[in-house]
């Protein structure tokens, strides 16, 4: 038997405001989501301006990250011609997404589960992403 | 040109808690969505127990309310086996939820929005949906 | 080698100007599609009001009657339970559609497209097709 | 609540014709479609000799622009090898296009719809995704 360390709805909101604060400072209203270490959505949120096109991709970046365990940034340079998982981002009927700014949530060294932030830059994304990653991290250590 | 009034990120956080405390009340965790007028998802939640089968099921119902403008309580009617909807559920990829707890939000006689509500029965979904389109209405009047 | 009759995009826009004519006249603004007599589409127009889950619907009538050559009431007879198409509404992904709006549009006997409608209830959505076949068909004579 | 101000139906008739004239002039026959802002389809026309494949690609394309708020040929430069996007087309299971041809269309500076324009090359269907929205933009001046 497995036991499982997930993040609850409480944790899910702290991600959430940690993210929501880090794009109101800079100026760009996001979609932000985050899913459980199954890759299964916990919550989600469209700041007012969020783009439409970005609902699906932050929900679908961040069941990336829970399931690869790693930042979709990582997943954008494997991706890249030349590179051995290029062609990766159509994978799950492009829900692979191979583009920043989704992250891998852990604690205590384990994923429990991941945040996925749309709407900006990937460079944006990802910065937002890191902000709501640390908001949840620093406090549960 | 037409002028559109839509739910913010401020209401569909209303919705939400209105929805939320039904189910704690009734002992039932949920999965809540709220959809704009036009069926893109503002906001979403799963409490500690909701359903992972409920997570689309919570957005699909609303956003099914949203675009029929009625519940889906309704559709569950004229779905049923001599009805002449009979078989819409599997219309729109099977995005188009037959089953009560979709609602259509209102304000001031126009849809707004939509909150989609699942994990329980039927009955309890839509009473919970209920609540969370009472607590935007009943405040914005 | 098959010589095939088609409608061109000025039939499209005579058939959807009938179905307009007729929902203005109910006071139900459709959703309206026109496809050839492969299914695809040739023209679409979403009157002001037209519900938005009913712009894949109607699109859908109208590839389900082209296809079938019959309209999709005579298919939701079929699909009821007991009948030897029930089920048939989920088949294509859910893009056969099993309930009245959808005709197929004929010239000299011929299938040569369809029109789907759908906003109202099936009977207002057959109305408006009707109308909007006859508007073509009678020209054509 | 938000108040959002959205393409209604005799505009999007203006953009189609405006792109209509311009395929005309260039004589290549177009798929052409209209979407609001929330990225929902409002109309759509395909012009005879308008390509089979080009259908679902410019309702997509227009999709896209409505949604990212850009040109869909922005998206195209992103998407290249080496760039931080690349991968991005195949999003939202295909439906985010990275070829130009899309445009969203503005009103005061708010994004207030989008076209998408199919069946030539890139470069023509950009050329003919610009006249649509010049039409209406010159207009509403």
């Amino acid at each position: 038997m497995l036991t499982i360390k997930r993040l609850d709805i409480s944790d899910a909101e702290r991600l959430i405001a940690g993210a929501r604060a880090k794009a109101q400072e800079i100026g760009v209203p996001m979609c932000i989501a985050v899913t459980d270490e199954s890759g299964n959505l916990i919550a989600f949120e469209r700041m007012d301006g969020g783009k439409i096109t970005s609902i699906q991709l932050a929900i679908d970046k961040s069941f990336t990250a829970s399931g690869i365990q790693k930042g979709t940034d990582a997943l954008a340079e494997v991706n890249q011609p030349g590179m051995p998982a290029h062609g990766i981002s159509s994978a799950l009927g492009g829900k692979m997404v191979a583009v920043a700014g989704g992250l891998p949530v852990t604690s205590d060294g384990a994923v429990v589960g991941g945040i996925g932030v749309s709407s900006g830059s990937p460079a944006q994304d990802l910065e937002v992403a890191k902000a709501g990653a640390a908001a949840f991290e620093n406090m549960s250590k």
